[in-house]
């Protein structure tokens, strides 16, 4: 496969429970020129499927449309349940530049098939993320709230009309957010101590809502089965808040407490750059760049 | 393009000078399904070019094997001068194992280029390193020892009998050196001085040679325009002696004269492995596999 310019999505689909109902879902990212699904992901307890896939801009836009499509005529959100937050049928579609493809570009691809989807499939669609066109619809669990249930009576606000689509929801699909972002990193970082309130209070300090990092989400978790508890965390732009920051952070937090850092871990996919950029900090290296990388000249 | 199985090739080659003989040495390597050539670097003190190519085996070896004759239609050793020791207007041809291909295949198809360069071109040819037929064999510069100038000597000691050809020197082409190793990488640390005693000093208890790191070997290096002294590295397996071991090691021994690491560098290529277990020693990442590796995941 020659790629030259690489865009990923991860669209969420609200179906964890069908398996065929799933592979019809992800039928048109298979045997696609330009298009490589990476991988997917069922989730029965969340009813819920996240697909990874990658390919060059335009046949990844057209190949998650017809997901999208496959997703509508499938899924009835009337009837669906699940532990995870949803909207919609197809709940989000995220596209994360990857090679040679701007943030502008990205937004550009995500707004072109938030109106496609809009116009052909009859679907309300918020932008979300680096596609929102407002400040309070970048976050997407702002723009969930409510969720299918709730979204009849918040499509009536001015503040919540789609950007695209009807201002009334889809009956058995109901409401999609589209939009661009950065890859997103899930990074735990695991503490010797069973004592949940330190990992809180280290989350809260390293994240940015509570004064933290700016593109660092973090919250305390237990890992009962090890006696142990977690910062979990998610690094929303490792291109400006590094991993090693937040790593170390935590560990000088931690001290306070008298808590080792007793190992950390990269949850699914993460861009060879923030490994690079953590190796390149604490090696010190000088004039590093990627193109240095066997592998990135191999498959340049 | 799509190499599933990919090794490595950094033939040396004695012409550093005549950019027109250097592109009928390199283009074998040119437009050929299975080959790709990453860089060539003449340099015209050394008057030598090394070349970086990677394939699929078998259309690898063959483009070495046309580049092989090439040189040695194209280079004279008798009139050949330059700072670098050298034995053969092919000098050293090293196959480095990259994906999907065990050392021991390397060694066989290192084996088959030496056999069939000694038998179509009638050149002796030794092997070495991971090739090596005996331990006195395995160093480069023990086999280079005595240059071209000194092989018809040399080659009539029965330990010094080629491993292929002719027990006697090729008249213009000389000698050649044929084996497969690990990818070297090239890592140099630089200290806040300007002592070049204490470079040594750390170098020669880091590297191998003097008791320290395996695969390692080091000098002290003056950087006079900049002021301050480097250790320079060849990491020849960072697989079993990792980066980050050789750069806490140096750290540990600058202590001792009270003198800071200013910083490090990569010259040239290193495999994406050798970074990822770094930033994984430093993050204290547990269960992490180089297929979490987005890049990896995508050209899979």
């Amino acid at each position: 496969m020659a790629m030259t310019r690489i865009v990923e999505s991860v669209p969420n689909f609200s179906e964890g429970r069908d398996p065929g109902k799933i592979e019809k879902i992800v039928q048109p990212f298979r045997g696609r020129e330009g298009v490589k699904l990476l991988d997917y992901q069922r989730d029965e307890d969340h009813n819920r499927c996240v697909v990874t896939v990658v390919g060059e801009p335009e046949p990844l836009a057209a190949a998650v449309l017809e997901a999208m499509q496959a997703a509508l005529e499938l899924i009835d959100l009337r009837t669906h349940s699940g532990q995870h937050p949803r909207m919609g049928a197809v709940d989000v579609v995220p596209f994360v530049p990857v090679k040679n493809v701007t943030m502008k570009e990205a937004v550009a691809l995500a707004r072109g098939v938030a109106e496609t989807a809009a116009q052909k499939l009859g679907l309300p669609v918020f932008l979300y993320e680096e596609s929102a066109s407002a400040a309070h619809r970048r976050n997407l669990a702002e723009v969930r709230k409510g969720q299918f249930e709730g979204m009849p009576e918040k499509l009536k606000l001015p503040e919540w009309k789609p950007d695209f689509g009807p201002a009334a929801v889809h009956p058995t699909g109901g409401v999609t957010a589209v939009g661009a972002r950065m890859p997103l990193v899930a990074y735990n970082v695991n503490l010797g101590t069973s004592d949940l309130a330190i990992a809180d209070d280290i989350a809260r300090k390293i994240r940015h809502l509570n004064g933290g990092l700016r593109y660092c989400k973090a919250l305390g978790i237990e890992l009962k089965e090890r006696g142990i508890v977690q910062v979990s965390i998610n690094m929303t732009d490792y291109t400006r808040t590094a991993l090693y920051r937040a790593f170390e952070l935590i560990r000088i937090e931690a001290r306070r407490w008298g808590v080792p850092v007793v190992g950390s871990e990269i949850v699914g996919l993460v861009p060879m750059g923030a490994l690079i950029d953590t190796a390149a900090y604490y090696l010190q290296l000088e004039n590093f760049k990627t193109d240095q990388v066997l592998e990135s000249r191999i498959y340049e």
